[in-house]
């Protein structure tokens, strides 16, 4: 099935806004198997919309459109797909009484001008838009089916994965449902991780593998299609177990988890508070942790300074003092402190630059310490010792070794 | 003079990147006074480019090709520009002599594949391209002039501000030349900045005034158009002159520098170092400075903690420490010292949600205070807070008081 997305509004066309939704869309498409064959963006005039509507209608057999379906005068979208339909715009009764709903619940009163949202195209099947006042709809344009989403990113997220998606897979004669499954790792490279799962997807049949690289972390997706939710689930069990099994420890979230979200889970179970000292960062690893709404109990305090032995200094030990000995003496400020030291080496910021990485827990029970190697470059270099930290604060908390080598480790 | 841009690559058709090389390009357009009228974005395949070109060619004056130009059997640009042209594609002697000299001046060895990449449409005109191997070109397919640009971001920026706006400047019947001068501020809103620029553009002939809000900064944007560079500084003088009287101290940078730089340097001229002790933001303020190459001999440390009493413990000081104390007693480690003590209020996170934002700066001699509310939910208040600690830092620096009142400010 060919499918185009349509983006409408002058925010976008002149750059004033990042068109992120377009990506978003394409991506969700891809991971449940279906494609897109060609982008547009217009702005909000009507003779560029009804052009592009009649362009995608003869190239694709389904259309995204995203935006245009506010309540003021520059919103097209209702107006010109009923003018590329051949049909009039009518009064969806259903939602103005929803939208009436939604202002009441909020105390206040609809302004007149929102009616212009239920207004749709006649021959036009509404699709519900439960967070917003924009509803989205799907109707023909010449050969094509037309889907209308809000432009507002959370409305169009759930419109496309609960109405759109189920539309498009029984429309493309491959009904029934599709489930994503995440798997967050890090320390495995991408050409790794493949090879590590050669033939999971062969474990049962509708099941797709893939992978997203945005270091320092590989994102491992595994999209299954069935009839009901029973044969999901069915077919996920073996298909989860073995990545699980083959990636092991370096899995170290899934699905909506993050790894800040994962370690602020573990050190709140254990009833643990929570010390940071870094240098090199910046603070970029306090800065992952302290601000989530999740720290608030547990975070107590980060100390950055420009390297070892000023963090030595500050915390009143020795010029030489370890990493580890910095991390016990930060324990006196919260039940685990977690030290990281990054020497970036001298030289010009190449891709071949490197950095050593000292790193240490102090907890009630003892201390464990991690050094490794990595290059890359200052940024890179940066990056993945603050993802190294955090990774291994994870394992020490899941009671994992702190040790095992990553791919991105030079000796 | 209508403008279309054409994004080609599957990395941006599946969405596996976000596109922000279309919404950059369309920015800087509009800043020199064009604009774009429709885009467009394709996978790389023959059938699907060649219906591009040809859609762009009947419905736009000018067309801007983004990618496609490297050296692999995906990029497919050059060959189906020269196919929608109707010409030959032949080798560009002068780009393939250049491609040879920017690998030996590597001490590298040219791969064989990289010819492609100098060949060209027979019409095409070459457009240099300083910093890479994909050259651009310009030809002409139907009534439209083509430009054509490589997908990397710092490659077409250049190629689009040295070599293809002149061009299209020229097209449209508006020779000269263009310049953009930026002036940043925080603390005035767009609108009360609108006002109190009034009148300012009929200062000069070829003067455009505009703004750009990305909270908390905005952007006054001034774009000035003439018949060389010596009419461009005759006119660009009363005008910047009216707008730094009229800004005022609300200025913090222009053109390219950013706050952190503006700061580290006045840091820097003044052989100051730097300490950091903040609350609530994660250790944001020490992130945006610490990192910078700039900084390295400028900030000394950064303590981060979840409110005023855990900040004034960790440095030994009462627990009603003032931000002020806890400012002086941080002097012991740097030159300069600056405490943010932020308190969000209790309750919900809502767009009323407000906090109380404590600023001190200590310095050999003597302590500055600022105080202040802002309202608009939790990461609002704590990006302007950050902002406002980093610009009171800036305006002790440069002797200007910094208690001036900011339009985001509630009393």
């Amino acid at each position: 099935m060919r499918i185009e997305i349509l983006c409408t509004g002058d925010e976008v066309l002149t750059g004033k806004i990042v068109n992120s939704n377009f990506s978003w869309m394409s991506q969700r498409l891809e991971d449940v198997g279906l494609s897109v064959i060609w982008g547009t963006t217009t702005g909000d005039n009507r003779e560029d919309l009804l052009a592009a509507f009649r362009l995608a209608a003869a190239r694709a057999d389904a259309v995204i459109v995203n935006g245009g379906l506010g309540p003021t005068v520059d919103d097209l979208s209702q107006e010109v797909a009923a003018q590329a339909a051949g049909v009039e715009l009518v009064l969806h009764q259903e939602w103005l009484d929803k939208m009436r709903d939604f202002f009441t619940r909020r105390a206040r009163q609809m302004p007149e001008n929102n009616i212009k949202q239920a207004m749709l195209p006649a021959t036009a099947e509404m699709l519900d838009n439960p967070i917003g006042t924009a509803c989205g709809f799907a109707v023909d344009i010449g050969p094509a089916r037309f889907f209308f989403t809000p432009g507002v990113p959370r409305e169009m997220k759930r419109m496309l994965d609960e109405q759109i998606i189920p539309r498009l897979l029984a429309k493309s004669g491959r009904p029934g449902i599709i489930r994503l499954k995440r798997f967050h790792s890090y320390g495995i490279g991408e050409s790794h991780a493949d090879a590590l799962l050669t033939g999971v997807e062969d474990l049962a049949e509708g099941v797709k593998l893939g992978f997203r690289a945005h270091y320092p972390q590989l994102e491992t997706k595994l999209t299954i299609r069935a009839e009901d939710e029973a044969s999901i689930q069915a077919r996920l069990a073996p298909v989860e177990a073995a990545i699980r099994q083959r990636l092991g420890n370096f899995i170290l979230a899934e699905d909506d988890q993050t790894l800040e979200s994962v370690v602020l889970a573990a050190l709140n179970a254990k009833g643990h508070t929570l010390a940071i000292a870094e240098t090199f960062t910046g603070g970029q690893i306090a800065g992952r942790l302290a601000p989530l709404p999740a720290a608030r109990d547990i975070f107590r305090r980060a100390l950055v300074a420009p390297d070892g032995p000023a963090l030595a200094a500050a915390l009143g030990l020795a010029h030489n003092a370890s990493t580890a000995e910095i991390a016990e003496q930060l324990r006196h400020s919260a039940g685990i402190a977690l030290a990281v030291n990054i020497a970036l080496d001298e030289g010009t910021d190449r891709i071949d630059l490197g950095g050593a990485i000292n790193i240490a827990i102090a907890t009630p029970y003892g201390t464990v310490t991690r050094y490794a190697r990595i290059l890359g470059g200052r940024d890179w270099v940066r990056l993945g010792a603050a993802e190294m930290a955090l990774d291994c604060l994870r394992r020490h908390l899941q009671g994992l070794p702190v040790d095992e080598r990553i791919d991105f480790e030079k000796t």
